[in-house]
């Protein structure tokens, strides 16, 4: 970290799809986006809190101390979240939160997290599996709905969703994996979905 | 994710080192050998827990919780522990464990530990800054310490200090670099030595 880089020390938190499960590089898409900062002349810290699993009740819990741990305040320290798939019961188990409890998380857990951190919001994925297509149609919804709430709350919000559904390389990959998930190729497709977005690339400007 | 590939779900926990931190790839030394595992036929999920500027007085306190959040029992879950370098005192504020704490603390996390999943511990690695000698010689002190209670336990121990002082990539890196975080070259030298290693190499014998 020489000193004419900019140091900033970036959580990215939710679930699976934050984890990059599946990927075989082990980037996925926030490893990703973080070299690429990285080669504009950035120092970047890239914490991955996704776990696979998690629900927005669950996260409610853990986010703010995993988070701070890892941002003292006197660091550039920023949040990115992203969840939403396991919410519409993907996994069964301890998993298929209510939409009325899925977007109230989700304003309790932004409208605390914008108070300590600058915070961005992206939208869940689409699984790949055909038949899935009620899931999908479920994702949708939850998608347009944390959507509404980040308007609301003023924090910058991507839709993955609906580029991520018109892909093919996506939904081949994660169909043919197990799925949910996709391999290198998938990842590194979201990847250049959130660095070439406004709300990301809004940090990185001098 | 096919059912022809054994899926283990590893815990990297620690300090900067096991984040990788520096690394313009992303990957750090457990990015790498998580991918090395996986051309050989394995499905591995990998959550890095590495936290800059962590002591085994704060490791202590949070690795339980963060772990057992990510391993659920019905997973094959294991976990990797590296840390020491910051007892040492390299980055001042809240640093600095007196060696009798740091074997205490060490002694204390890994017994737990190994009660609730297979585990493995790697020491912490050399810095980089020849003006670093006293600090070297503290980490080095600790290592050993470390070795033996992590003999007494019957924990797997690799000692990279040793192997990592030798390298030249390493130093030279971590020196040009901030004196202690190397870059690519430095964190794939690391990874080698890991995944050559017997302790991380018996976790996927057949």
């Amino acid at each position: 970290m020489s000193d004419s880089h900019k140091e900033i020390r970036i959580c990215f938190i939710g679930e699976s799809f934050v984890n990059g499960t599946g990927d075989p590089e082990f980037l996925g898409w926030t490893g990703r986006v973080c070299r690429n900062a990285e080669s504009k002349g950035y120092a970047i810290t890239h914490y991955n809190l996704g776990v696979r699993a998690e629900t927005s009740r669950y996260l409610k819990q853990r986010w703010r101390s995993e988070v701070s741990y890892r941002l003292p305040p006197e660091h550039d320290g920023r949040v990115v979240f992203s969840f939403g798939v396991n919410d519409s019961g993907w996994a069964g188990k301890q998993q298929g939160i209510e939409l009325s409890e899925s977007i109230a998380n989700a304003r309790s857990i932004l409208t605390q997290a914008k108070q300590l951190y600058p915070i961005l919001m992206v939208s869940p994925p689409p699984c790949g599996d055909v038949e899935q297509e009620k899931r999908n149609q479920i994702i949708a919804n939850l998608s347009q709905e944390f959507a509404l709430v980040c308007n609301e709350l003023d924090v910058p919000y991507l839709d993955v969703f609906s580029s991520l559904l018109k892909s093919p390389t996506w939904l081949t990959e994660a169909k043919a994996n197990d799925g949910a998930h996709p391999k290198a190729d998938g990842y590194a497709e979201f990847a250049v979905i959130v660095q070439n977005w406004e709300g990301w690339l809004n940090w990185f400007t001098p």
